[in-house]
């Protein structure tokens, strides 16, 4: 096992991080920015080193600093967390030529599935059901057609390397398909030098439902009861539950044993999320694999008892995976909400500041709060506006919403703006109490009926 | 299912409780004397009526003005936490004169355990082990000497009327015992008015282990995993943890067995706690038995997932038990630091004052703190000292250890002494580590250590 590991990341993942490798009795090298000097990951950590200012390209995103902080500390591994450099296969291979283990997966397998198109057509070669779509590349409008006529309108348009909103065009007839299928070559071709595209149809009234896997180096592999992701604003999840509440056990099997035979083809190390939508029918189609740990995993570990982070960081180290599939139980029902540094009366703008007051609800069964916030602390805006989740754990699914809500009301947070109370709302919607909630309902349902509630 | 129930008790249990009816959706009410007005148990209340002046005799002991503020907010229960009222069944009585529910068992049943004599000799009758000792009563020195001498020295005579240390004598040695009986029975005379007496064995080298049983209206009965409290200053738990981690499987079922036997031989009703000594063969006496909600029912909600309050308001209103045994399972282990406003420094002298700054570490998995604290809350000095309870879950003993250990290292509590350092200094000593504790552990092998090194 290793003895100091560094955790390139910053705020709440990072000391959830730290605090799991205290009680491993592993000695923790935090990095921060300039503007991170007063953080609470910087105070926890053992050990804490600079890598650069405030700008994420020049610190958490500097990789030959953050490797000299490793190499410079004695650590033996570098947990990434998620975001900054966790889906960077250079920055593994980075690791590697410097003796450092990186606690997550080869660099290889983050390349494979980094690229949505060649995941996609690697799923579709696993037996993993796929979103309709064309198999493999389209090489051109004729071919579009052919297959957007069989899998029925609207479709969306992907470029093969696609990234950053570059190359995509929804479609929504054939008569638009021709010129979009030019332009978003164009542009696919201009951006990343590389004109191959593909074609997906867009799926209405769905569910955002991943399943996370963990695979050790001997093959062992299990999956986690799934989790709903489907509240969601700007393709951002705000409320993530588990398991999800209208799949039956007999579905979350079958879905559980096709992540795995997804994680089983590609040889996968370590843990990732299998992201799928799932229809009225609960059908399954595969979207994207996300090589790291999530935000959400949190929901994970209160049902079933597991701390993920842990097993990272054993599994990284060589040792085999410390559970089995007939360990993972499900106990009960587990919901977060994402508390955000931000204006929902203004249009959600980020709010920055300092902390003037802060209390967290601490007490009673099943909950969980995590977060970097103290009392005195300055939000700087330079970083993600995510500030806390706040995690219940119920017998049911009420029960978890009961709480939830009980925790929210509770919670303080002064001398900024955050989402708390737009979450009360979401928690009193019938829809949402209902569990009629697919990916569109946040945005089509509730906002409108927010934002008139408010006038 | 009652809609409003009044929490006749402050600090944290009272928050707690209150937090279980929230969830539960109940309103609740709190009750508060002039120097809580600021206390979070009245901030986090739907009500909250002022019963008094500081002195607890004034307020949370004060029936009358309790029932007035339960009857003139229209509560159909009352909730006594633990201490004050809690054990007390002219209270209870009066609850029922005013048709109000006590969630707690029958007032008949307050008063059988509340005399230790009584207590005794009905679990004699129910064949429970008891702690040698005499049958009954003893009618005069004659007979306390036959009996100590079969059972052997040191013995502890004891008022069957007893409290407060009145008419209590431990006795060395055969030629002691003629004058402490008479001295004990003459002090019992004036301070009860009752003379009657018996004698108990003192037992040495024994873990105090106890064990909660939940009955209902209808006889349904369950126990739960038990708890080792052996770590006690001045017969004070300090730290408890469930399961006991040197007790076997079959042992564990025995004992529940037993208390089980107990609570059905007294037509039980609700949650109590049948306390045990345990000796070196793991032999199990009968001690008291608690008739209410004790301090460190957390670490058993903790180790099962049950919150035993809300059992207890639904079994308060008629409901059957919400578990069967077969629900009850043991899921790792539990630990629990009581955290007390006190001077380890100064021989525990208590310490108050305003609370300048407060950090909980709220975060990952298996932990909770339960506690009525925030930041600018003032302690006063009219009631117990304890202020927080910091408690883990872990999938073993070392792992729950190593949990609480990193709360108490990143806890910060400024403005008052605490007993936080000195916690920690127990969870680094060998023998605790070890589980070679006994009830006079802190006392005899920790204390004089930690003064010494202190020095």
């Amino acid at each position: 096992m290793f003895s100091k590991v560094l955790v390139a990341n910053r705020g709440e993942i990072a000391v959830r991080i730290i605090r799991s490798l205290k009680e491993l009795g592993i000695k923790s090298v935090a990095i921060y920015s300039t503007a991170d000097r007063e953080s609470l990951h910087v105070q926890l950590a053992d050990e804490a080193v600079c890598v650069g200012t405030a700008r994420p390209q020049e610190s958490y995103l500097n990789m030959k600093n953050i490797l000299a902080a490793a190499v410079g500390t004695g650590a033996e591994a570098i947990h990434p967390g998620f975001g900054f450099l966790s889906e960077n296969s250079r920055f593994v291979e980075m690791c590697e030529a410097c003796g450092l283990k990186f606690i997550g997966p080869r660099s290889e397998t983050i390349d494979l599935m980094g690229n949505k198109a060649n995941a996609r057509i690697q799923m579709q070669k696993s037996n993993v059901p796929v979103i309709p779509g064309s198999e493999g590349f389209i090489s051109d409008v004729k071919e579009a057609k052919e297959v957007a006529q069989k899998v029925g309108y609207p479709i969306l348009l992907k470029a093969a390397a696609g990234g950053g909103g570059k190359g995509i065009r929804r479609v929504n007839t054939a008569v638009e398909l021709a010129a979009a299928f030019e332009e978003a070559r164009r542009e696919a071709k201009n951006a990343f030098d590389d004109n191959r595209m593909y074609l997906e149809k867009i799926m209405e009234n769905v569910k955002h439902v991943e399943v996370q896997i963990f695979r050790d180096q001997k093959g062992n592999t299990v999956y986690f009861p799934e989790r709903d992701c489907s509240v969601q604003r700007n393709k951002q999840k705000m409320i993530e539950e588990s398991p999800c509440s209208i799949i039956t056990k007999e579905q979350r099997k079958n879905l559980g044993e096709i992540a795995m035979r997804a994680a089983n083809a590609i040889d996968y190390l370590n843990t990732g999320t299998i992201e799928f939508l799932m229809d009225k029918q609960h059908n399954f189609y595969f979207m994207e694999m996300n090589t790291r740990i999530q935000v959400e995993h949190t929901v994970t570990e209160m049902v079933t008892g597991i701390d993920l982070v842990k097993a990272q960081v054993k599994v990284a180290s060589g040792e085999p995976l410390p559970f089995t599939q007939d360990n993972i139980h499900t106990n009960g029902y587990a919901i977060e909400c994402r508390i955000n540094a931000e204006n929902p009366a203004r249009n959600f703008a980020p709010s920055v500041g300092k902390v003037k007051y802060l209390y967290f609800p601490v007490g009673n069964l099943g909950m969980r709060i995590d977060s970097a916030l103290y009392s005195g602390v300055t939000i700087s805006p330079y970083y993600d506006s995510m500030i806390a989740k706040v995690i219940t754990l119920g017998h049911d699914r009420h029960e978890a919403i009961e709480k939830v809500k009980r925790l929210l009301n509770e919670m303080v947070i002064m001398g900024i703006k955050t989402n708390q109370e737009f979450h009360l709302a979401i928690l009193k919607d019938k829809v949402f109490l209902d569990d009629d909630v697919t990916t569109d309902y946040l945005e089509k349902t509730f906002l409108p009926k927010w934002k008139e509630e408010k006038e």
